[in-house]
């Protein structure tokens, strides 16, 4: 029979939970340990789901996707505070604790309840308020999560100045923010407060907002954001944060001071692996409280996997189940593919909404591959019409060589499932013919991809017409 | 040169409107006659257009889709009248109707405003109340359309007995309607209509709703159809429909008598073939205004070819416009392959939404071909419960054998985008481990795709450990 467990898996977040549903699968004897008010990892209860929730609120509340329909004026709820926004985040959050509890109970995977810490390679201690106790198991996934990284000298009050887990404790909505920081949180908390009427000012260091996505996307974007007020300040330091009586003022490196009613910094994150004892178990993580892991997720110790946020880019919840799913079958000695990182969709639910797989244009001018763009725009589908909407865009990156999709680029209301279908295509090797011949619902946003494939096969035939000159 | 066009394509509509924008690539001189008002066929001004923008609207205005989350005395507009609704459609159909005209302008074909009529072989007369003019082509493509049949009997008063192009005259909400005929429109008008509170009795002769889709999907679309008050009568053929002073009176032939506000007659359509003057150009019609074609829409008059409504079943505009470009192609003497209709998607714009691919459990069944069922509900998913839609699910057919999927089943909000993602895995030979090892972004209903396939994956698995004792 061997140790207590045959898998031990620290954390329940969307890596975690995974890996422990798939070693239920296969009858292994599994435990999984985090703290019950975290039961979800920070996906379910400060990240993914209470700004997803939030957001889909805002939208719904404030009218905004309909603004162009039913005009400027139109907003379902005038009165919009912030506890009406919490409350939905609050439902959806017990429910999704639940099941994913329920799942664990159904399949048979104990939950302990605290905070585990290994004390030898195969042992670890599990400490709660109440209890603490010791269990042994051969293999461990560790999915510990991550924190919002605190720079020094800011000092978070938890009121005006906040990171991305104090934002959900707002008391009121302001009317000035200051986001520090352009990455995938900070832009889509700055989209969403832009969307309630909140003059926000985004600021980062780097001189480029979401680098890993497509340009032109970027682009349209920040043209949305700064059309509902967001000022941009990038290649700009943030130099201090200071509390006012009446709010805060945030200082650049170039002189320029920005009065706000409240500050989110959100300056990155880090694994969560402080009260891990990792020495116990042989593993050193990096200065970003990161663990090193090979294709299928184990670490330099063999019988140890690692997945999630606390393994680094892309700290996506859809990616980090993945990994668990793939560490658990490593772990349990099944065979397994390596995820294959080209076809790994992004999605940044900003207002609107982004997402890709595969090339951007950036990437494919950098390797020197030639490509053609195959662009449709919502407004030119009939369900963009119905819908109201006039920014909403599909991109195609076509391979000039052999017409091959290289990259899927979605802009707007719906953008995070359209960039599916695409995805499909590519596993597939589908290419751009696929889509030219496909018949597709009419009216749907899926159309796009048709319009978008005909515009880039007319692009590349006239390309042969002119060279066949 | 020969004749003055090489292609003459009568009607605007998606069959028409594609094959020439098909023809206008291949830079064929071509032309489009249609009546002015009707640019874009039946879709853009009575059909597909209005009714899902209706649709759009009604889903909006009275908050239903988000009932379940803001309760049920949520309503964006609480004096809602069918012109607030009707303003919308108008709104579309301009656009619509404008982009269609914009394109053949911009793609350089001429647009001939008129009733076109063969008066030989290869010469249109072409009739406005202006004038009367001739044109010669070499080719053609009829895609004249459809309208509504009109029984014998029954009273058409465009007030209270109505067909699917007077309901949208509406001067306001009915509080009770008859909806006759359970086919596609019959379904999604009297979904609209209970979606605005109005009682509706659906009546139908035959014994099935939607006999070519799903039985699951249709029982759950039927018992959520109920549930906001519809009554289901079904194999009861309607023998009277009275106008009252009051109302109306729809008697049926087994005694049963229902009183209404308004009856809306949806049985059936006939292709719109009678000013066409068929018989100069050798073709003849069925009996329903049908006309026959082949493989490539091919007459049985060699230089003529024939798309959308009026070549029968499935009279959808995606599949009409696929056809128009598949005519055209050929028309113009390039290769083409035939539609698979295996691959055809359906979507049935009811509130809730049906869309598939593919074969149903009963086809299979019938078929003789072992199939397991892999199925994911909305409420499973984290952007269900966001979402707060409790009904959604997805249904994928995995064929037991080789684990390649023979359907795609969808009911619910973007079934009709949703089912995309499944028709690209079909289409390019994915299977069900494809959907199993995919990444999709989180929270996404496009999970769906990955809960279903490891349902049907495990419940393969349960029954080769099975039958391995």
């Amino acid at each position: 029979m061997g140790a207590e467990y045959e898998l031990a898996i620290i954390g329940s977040g969307p890596g975690g939970h995974k890996a422990a549903m798939q070693a239920a699968k296969l009858h292994r004897r599994t435990v999984v340990i985090d703290r019950g008010p975290m039961v979800g990892g920070v996906s379910i209860n400060t990240g993914t789901i209470p700004s997803k929730t939030l957001r889909e609120a805002i939208l719904y509340l404030t009218g905004l996707g309909q603004r162009e329909v039913y005009g400027q004026a139109f907003r379902v709820k005038a009165d919009l505070t912030f506890d009406d926004l919490r409350r939905r985040m609050e439902q959806v959050i017990d429910v999704e604790r639940n099941v994913i509890r329920d799942q664990l109970l159904r399949n048979h995977v104990t939950f302990m309840d605290g905070t585990a810490s290994f004390v030898g390679p195969h042992e670890l201690k599990v400490t709660s308020p109440e209890s603490e106790r010791r269990l042994e198991a051969e293999r461990f996934v560790l999915a510990p999560g991550s924190r919002p990284s605190r720079p020094e000298g800011v000092d978070f009050n938890e009121r005006t100045i906040l990171d991305s887990d104090g934002i959900l404790h707002l008391e009121q909505i302001p009317d000035t923010m200051v986001v520090v920081g352009a990455g995938v949180i900070g832009v889509e908390y700055a989209s969403m407060f832009t969307a309630l009427g909140c003059k926000v000012t985004l600021v980062d260091g780097r001189p480029d907002v979401l680098p890993f996505c497509d340009g032109e996307i970027v682009e349209a974007l920040l043209f949305y954001l700064r059309d509902r007020r967001l000022t941009l300040r990038v290649g700009e330091k943030v130099v201090a944060v200071e509390e006012h009586a009446s709010g805060t003022v945030t200082r650049l490196e170039s002189g320029k001071m920005i009065a706000a009613d409240v500050v989110l910094y959100s300056a990155g994150r880090r694994g969560a692996v402080d009260d891990l004892g990792l020495e116990a178990a042989g593993l050193t993580p990096t200065d970003k409280g990161l663990i090193e892991v090979g294709g299928t997720y184990r670490t330099s110790v063999g019988h140890i996997w690692a997945v999630g946020d606390v393994v680094g880019f892309p700290s996506l919840a859809a990616s980090s189940a993945e990994q668990g799913r793939v560490a658990a079958l490593d772990a349990c000695g099944q065979p397994c593919d390596e995820i294959d990182p080209h076809l790994l969709p992004f999605g940044i639910y900003a207002i609107p909404e982004i997402s890709f797989v595969g090339k951007t244009e950036e990437q494919l001018t950098e390797a020197g591959v030639p490509y053609e763009v195959g662009t449709s725009r919502y407004r030119e589908l009939a369900r963009g019409q119905i819908m109201g909407d006039t920014h909403g865009m599909l991109k195609l990156m076509v391979a000039a060589s052999d017409r091959s999709l290289l990259g899927v680029h979605a802009f707007g209301p719906g953008a995070t499932e359209l960039v599916h279908i695409g995805q499909a295509a590519m596993a597939l090797g589908g290419g751009v013919d696929y889509l030219v011949d496909a018949v597709f619902n009419y009216p749907t946003l899926a159309e796009a991809y048709k319009v978008a494939a005909l515009d880039a096969t007319n692009k590349l035939a006239t390309l042969r017409e002119a060279l066949s000159d």
